[in-house]
């Protein structure tokens, strides 16, 4: 009953390449969101949406789309279209998802944040991962203080393919990771390196990894690849009190928290006498809401349009991703050196 | 019968902490070796030995160990002792197994190598994963070409604890690592990197991240932590044709092939007749001979004794694991910057 | 441009409750299919429906959609409603889809097998199963020798629900275990007992176990309940040459072919002498196609009504399944005694 | 110190197939005990202990060892050779330690149980599981109640081999989970049916499934195999109000709690009404304590010799398993039709 008195907000998707089809299927799912209409460039994946939502309207070109009367735009193409794209859809006065990374550099990305602002339009970037709620989890977990002061953060997001062809496998992957750091600490990286190599696909990296040094000695790794046999989404948190493992690939046990750690004694006068106290205790796997991501993000980007709020991976977030982005792909092109950055 | 033939040797141990005491039970275990007499500065840790093997001797001054009709002995004391006691047992005639790493100093390490020399004793590194039928099915299997080219090699090797006290991460559990890609590669690598960091004692790294450079392009990175909630052992190596997995830590499935890859097509005109073939094949877990790698090391330590060999992972070894882990230290220190080692 | 040449064939799911929806998904995605109608009593359900293919036509009234024109009738409604609304579609002329269990009485059954017959309709039994890639390996490898002689069958589908309210565990998860045995060793159980116990609900069982008994020494054993902590989807089948273990679970590694097995040895005069000889080989995981099983079973269907076939799982096999819970149901009230099924 | 305050025991092993050399090195190593001689009929499983424990006296006659100023004796031989030597031992006076089962018939095992008690010996049966830290906290689980009320039992033991040649799948492997669920239900079982087959031995069953009936409604379902490509130890224990599985293949998580559960509505008017509710909550995998569980149960005999207690798994514990296992056979041979078992 209450979904029946919710504005319906007219939806456009722009891309129907990986993403595409599935911001396609979660804004034709949600009550109070109308997929209007979708455009791609190949029309076989046109032909494709066609079949599977009869009542929608599909085009090759995108500034048709633009022009159909949608309220809400979500953009789902290669990121060195996105700034064009988004651009073009604030400047008509859409409201605008785009999928991660926001742009392919700080400075449009910036200047989408401007437009958004001066034109008073929701401009959220796709960081799926925010809206997990395993990653929520984690969040509050660490907010709360139970994880007690956080040592380090080892994480690794690696399968075969899909490879992109206009960025390399950091610019593609590494984005998630960076928002779930960003999210879950609350903080940004001060510095940031990078090392990797391109084995398939000339100058375009395949295997990379990421160092970022946080304040209060924090320490974040993270290890992206297209070019690895099986799929890794794990993230481990490690902290004075406990520890935890998030793993995306686990159907039930996402979140497993350690009551495990290691402390100095207060004090030792000898060699001898030195003894370090570990402590081994219960596991446990929190039940965790097994909403789908995708569609918790969606039903969040139609509530700030609704509701005139702000969306939690804003415009900012998506630019902070990526100035972090630009940081590590100068190291990655410096042999690893750690580049600083201030905020 | 066989066994009955074989001269006899006489074996003493050095040091009852982690390794000593299973060094102890293999040798005690091997017909052709004598487990002759145990030493530590410990008593309680003697008594646990003694109880064991009743008829073993036990002292708490290792050259009486030296000094008593041995012809073998092995070194399992902390790193720091490693050279004065190599160094006296070599002085004394002994052939000497030395756990590892060799030393904590090349210069050291090339000392005991040039004193075995001259002595004409045998000078064996404790690189357990040499003799590990795992690690001999992944350099078969790389050398018969199998693998196609080798692109990169990704190793992990975290767990809780054992924290030392006289070295950090990087030379406890890196030598495993650095040990297996030098023996599976055959090859020595052309640069190496390393950051990390210290939470639980000031100044000991507890968690760290190298990045070694071999020549071809091969990357190979390699994570240890003694500050992880869950024990981790695993190496993946990828090359043109195959992955590979080898996950020490699975009961059975130590090793997967995966017949999995990606090429590019041979042309393409445009970017929209660009496309990547995946291969996404078979996987294949070979049956490895489960035989326990330290029993295999023993053995072959005998064996380099009684037919004058040189063991496979020799003092040369050693003193390639030690270099490579001095210019890790030293990266660590510089702040994670690439350090060229030339051979 | 092959799919715009085939017939459309116009189709009604009556159902809305776990896989009706899942029909209506496929049947709306598939080309050559036009999901017409849905039918279902609650309306909560068909607002569902209607939210998601705003074009296609729902109603409460199964009759309704019997007399819209559909050409194909899939039914996913409680199997006491499955005889009335099959015998109802038959009819009046439809091809019908059914989910399994065909019916919960083997002479209703017999009754849609021959109705089907006189009316030239096509009859389909919803065995998903059948038309799983993985099972469709295990058929072969099975039929092709390279098992050997089949030894023995194990297997298991428990989770905690869907408790059903009309049917207990037996009826509920049996019939998919059944039907690939049927399907995979090509013959018939000649004996089916059945144990189990009620829980929840006072006199319907939540988990049981049942023996089938087939020609040639083959026993398999099925384990359902709708009342442990974990899905498991699990067959394992032992033969004489080779054993392989089919986890509907693993995302990846589904099939494991085992090249394990015990021998006899030819000959043996004294008990000292005997020793059986075993055989710990490589294991294989092929890579198995990841269609969808539901999609491949409703194009299926649809071909067999546009080429006039006989469907894999038709009515014939339908009616097997239910005989032989019908001999476990009776075995499940008789303590567990053996019944005998002739054929 | 206290250690060295015990008295100690001398310990004879009869027996060095899988598990004599086992309880050997357990004797040899447990302070206050003194393994003094050990007996087999061949000749290379005696070399096999002599090399590894020079002090300790070898024979081929079990007699010489009862002769030889033992006072406890531990019996690890096929089955239908431990009555003569139980009893030939508790006629000399000697407390023994008999493996599982007891013997291959209850009327010795009963036997066995008298002349212990005359004899005033202690009459252990080898029932490791219940020295299992883990068996213990499930007992201790059931026992507070926190389980709710238990509803059933399912316990897999399977792998490929050790075939037996005196005794089938059933007395060999059933007798863990026999023992195991006596010891934490804390009662016997009234009914007990089983089915199998023969497949490599002629009549020697080396598949077989169970189901033991216990008061309360409590069903508990066994499956045994020497013919299965998995080594599986599994036991999952379903209650009113929490779920549990243990998996003693798990190196760390061996024991998982499930906070799931389903209950019936207090009442429900009406079909449409009906819902049961689920509940999906935390899983807490509990730390273990990791002593190995024969080192424990060695330990206890010694205690029980020591301090003149009774075992926990006393020759009437002994008795028992022997008892149901005699009614499994009996069922066995009947077609699997259910065995009371009175008490």
């Amino acid at each position: 009953m209450y979904d029946k008195l919710i504005r319906n907000i007219k939806v456009g998707v722009i891309g129907c390449g990986y993403w595409g089809p599935k911001l396609a299927r979660n804004f034709n799912a949600i009550p109070g969101a109308d997929l209007h209409i979708v455009s791609d460039l190949r029309k076989d994946r046109l032909d494709h949406i066609a079949g599977l939502y009869p009542g929608v309207r599909v085009t090759r070109d995108y500034r048709e789309l633009l022009d159909s009367g949608v309220e809400a735009v979500a953009i789902a193409t290669p990121v060195s279209t996105h700034f064009e794209m988004a651009k073009a859809a604030l400047d008509r006065g859409k409201h605008i998802l785009v999928e991660k990374p926001l742009t392919d550099d700080s400075a449009q990305a910036q200047e989408l944040v401007d437009l958004a602002q001066d034109k008073g339009r929701v401009l959220m970037a796709g960081h799926t991962f925010e809206y997990n709620p395993a990653v929520d989890f984690l969040r509050d977990f660490i907010a709360g203080g139970k994880l007690g002061q956080v040592y380090y953060i080892n994480a690794t997001r690696v399968n075969l393919g899909i490879f992109q062809q206009d960025i390399n496998v950091v610019w593609d992957l590494a984005p998630h990771d960076i928002s779930i750091l960003l999210y879950i600490l609350g903080m940004e990286p001060t510095n940031v390196s990078a090392r990797g190599s391109a084995y398939v696909q000339p100058g375009i990296h395949d295997v990379a990894y990421l160092t970022l040094r946080f304040p209060g000695g924090i320490m974040a790794d993270v290890r992206v690849s297209w070019l690895d046999p099986c799929k890794i989404r794990r993230i481990t948190v490690v902290g004075s009190l406990k520890m935890i493992v998030y793993d995306d690939v686990e159907p039930v046990e996402k979140i497993k928290i350690y009551d495990k750690g290691v402390d100095m004694p207060p004090y030792s006068d000898t060699l001898e006498e030195f003894r370090l106290s570990y402590r081994y205790g219960d596991i446990t796997t929190p039940a965790i809401d097994s909403a789908e991501p995708l569609s918790l993000e969606c039903r969040h980007f139609l509530d700030c349009i609704r509701y005139d709020r702000t969306p939690r991976s804003d415009g900012a977030a998506g630019l902070r991703v990526v100035r972090i982005l630009e940081h590590a792909q100068q190291s990655l092109l410096n042999g690893g050196e750690g580049e600083a950055i201030s905020w």
